[in-house]
């Protein structure tokens, strides 16, 4: 169906490319000039300079240009018919030490599709809308989908006009960024007041299974529940020289006894177990660490199998606490600090990709997959029909300038999103 | 034997609380004015005074006082004949957050060894020498057993000079040091120049072996050997949430393996294993571990059963490298840090210790023990013959304000140094 477009080849990796070097190429990996990262981060002047350029660009396409209270631009492309945009969204902004497409990929691919609506003369029955979410990395201001979740309504405006810079000197509110670069708009940032009809996304997988299953396409059917907990394991410090195993309460070796078993509880429950930042005290050589604490993040694409993960990791790791070379000091807490429930996408837009991707490539370069990370899709499925798409991602790196899919996979992606998008227009009815 | 000398009670615990309270009192653990610990560290204005307070108590007693280059102090107690002195050591400086026992213990033993012989009217066969080694701690210079090395001939006096401050906001050389305190004596810092028949020192057990035992004395035969190393483990940064576990390399988990696995192999042996600090990168709750870093601390009696303790955590760690599970980019590094070899005490020396011991409160009350800890006997063993006793340590706590004996355990031990001096003086014909 997409076929019997004109798609203009390459264009889109080169606005990837020329939008990369104009506003934030960071950390070189190799020795071509598209070979670096990005870090653009939320609300600073290559976030304002991005977004100047996108809204200049979209509005010479003829979309009109709504910026909402939060920040978030929805460049809309008029249909034949009024009523809420179809969606098309993702974000501009990114990690410190970020790369070339999470997230920018999104929405570059958003615009890629109106410039081909428009080279092929094509009105939509609706209109559609391509939205640069913003801050959706918290890595400026320290909450992921920052503003999806205001437009939402699960998180407050005032609260989040509040929240401060962690990456700046002197740290600077959010409503003050926005107002310095002129992106504090006049429109509510709510989905009842400024509606999409669908949320569509495009994004990398930042996973290995695409890759892995040399599979073009994911056809995304919903985002994975997480919980993180911080463990604290007391023990107690005695030198290693002087005290016999017997004797010891080790703080690590009971926590590294944790690690282990939270593994193994995972992957009898097919989900996952992670430590990503650990620290224990004294941290002298030749002292047994008396207090060690670890960030726990454990997932499922089930919030029931999640529960069950978290319930094992608990009374197994106070089992451990308990054995008897745990030492008689050994004890262990949980403190719970982030829950994000499974997400299950929209059937109607997930057909609409299935169907799209299956035209063009077949069944077998297609598959299901459960997004492992939050979106701003995660968002916008609270309140609208919503899926996404995953393309592959060379060795499932991400957060990192290595960030790499190759042309093709970004072509193809866009083809998928671009089908979808028009599947969906043909469908809708108001 | 010892029961036919009046020894004055409590006299020695008090010159610990007198000394402790004048010299460094830190760090409160309990309500009464001795429950605190010390912080004197080598060769700080603390460590002056409580030098220039040994230098008088023990001039007043009758002693002839050596300094030699590197600040050691030898109070030299005159006996019948010439040669070289009968020597009691240990050490007046502490760790940052040391206690009362620890070292200070040792010299205000054979201070009051020394009282007693004068109030005694005893006049050994030879001299006795009364050593405070400089630095045994190496807390601000950073070298344990210090100068006790540089008398061994192991260390260069010349290094040891240069050795800056770890402690200090403006770092200062040990020469400087020395010479600000006045402790820059003249006589060379040589075991060959100014030489001691032999070494006792008596010291805290600082681990739970002879509390769990309910023994008296432990007559110290050696010290473990022990061996340090960096390991380095390496993985591969991934996002948490889109890594499945079998597309991971978590460098945190192989560690972990590692902890677990390395615990096993010590006790398998007899011996000890212990990570005492641990790094990670990139430290973020959402990214799997990419690099590891630990110090492995392993210990054994025998040199070579703890070459086998290294030799299997070498290639047991290696096969956990090469575990599926542990990912395609796993691998592990070693780095050689430090080897000390197993001391073994002198039988002569040691038949002393023992037999005083037994005399004082019988074969029930005592055990041959193993020294974990490093001390100025380690140094002076190399070159003269030496042996130490332990009193028992509440909880085998050290290096902590709360490091604590009882007034009958100070005692005690004070009795066996006592009895385990005279008889080696008693068996001296040269």
């Amino acid at each position: 169906m997409t076929a019997s477009y004109k798609i203009a080849s390459n264009r889109l990796l080169n606005t990837i490319h020329e939008t990369a070097s104009k506003f934030g190429a960071k950390g070189i990996w190799g020795p071509r000039s598209t070979e670096t990262g990005v870090c653009r981060l939320a609300l600073g002047d290559f976030d304002k300079g991005v977004r100047d350029w996108f809204v200049e660009e979209t509005t010479q396409l003829g979309c009109k240009i709504k910026v909402d209270k939060i920040g978030n631009i929805f460049a809309i492309y008029p249909g034949k018919n009024d009523g809420a945009p179809t969606g098309i969204g993702s974000h501009l902004d990114t990690q410190p030490t970020g790369g070339r497409y999470d997230g920018i990929y999104g929405v570059l691919s958003g615009l890629e599709v109106l410039r081909t609506l428009k080279e092929n003369g094509i009105v939509p029955n609706y209109p559609i809308a391509v939205v640069d979410w913003t801050n959706e990395e918290g890595a400026r201001f320290s909450k992921s989908c920052m503003a999806s979740t205001v437009w939402n309504g699960s998180a407050s405006l005032e609260k989040t006009y509040a929240m401060k810079s962690i990456t700046d000197d002197v740290p600077v509110t959010v409503e003050e960024e926005l107002r310095r670069i002129g992106y504090l708009g006049d429109v509510e940032a709510s989905y009842k007041v400024n509606p999409l009809a669908c949320h569509f996304e495009i994004h990398i997988e930042q996973g290995p299974v695409l890759e892995n299953e040399n599979k073009k396409i994911g056809i995304v059917v919903g985002g994975q529940a997480y919980q993180w907990y911080k463990v604290t394991v007391h023990g107690k410090a005695q030198h290693t020289g002087t005290t016999p195993l017997m004797a010891r309460s080790d703080a690590l070796l009971t926590a590294s006894k944790m690690m282990v078993k939270g593994n193994e509880i995972a992957k009898k429950y097919g989900g996952l177990f992670s430590v990503g930042t650990l620290n224990l005290e004294p941290a002298v050589a030749n002292v047994i660490p008396e207090l060690v604490t670890f960030t726990l993040d454990a997932r499922h694409v089930q919030d029931e199998e999640l529960a069950k993960i978290l319930s094992d990791c608990k009374s197994e790791f106070q089992k451990i606490v308990e054995q008897e070379d745990s030492g008689k000091y050994a004890s262990v807490e949980f403190e719970h600090i982030q829950t994000s429930n499974a997400v299950k996408f929209d059937d109607e837009c997930i057909s609409c990709v299935r169907d799209a991707a299956i035209e063009l490539f077949g069944k077998d370069q297609v598959r299901e997959i459960v997004s492992g990370a939050g979106h701003d899709s995660c968002s916008t499925s609270q309140v609208i029909p919503t899926s996404m798409i995953f393309i592959p991602s060379r060795e499932g790196v991400s957060h990192n300038p290595e960030e790499y899919s190759t042309p093709e996979q970004v072509a193809e992606g866009f083809e998928v999103l671009l089908g979808a998008v028009l599947k969906y227009d043909a469908k809708r009815t108001k």
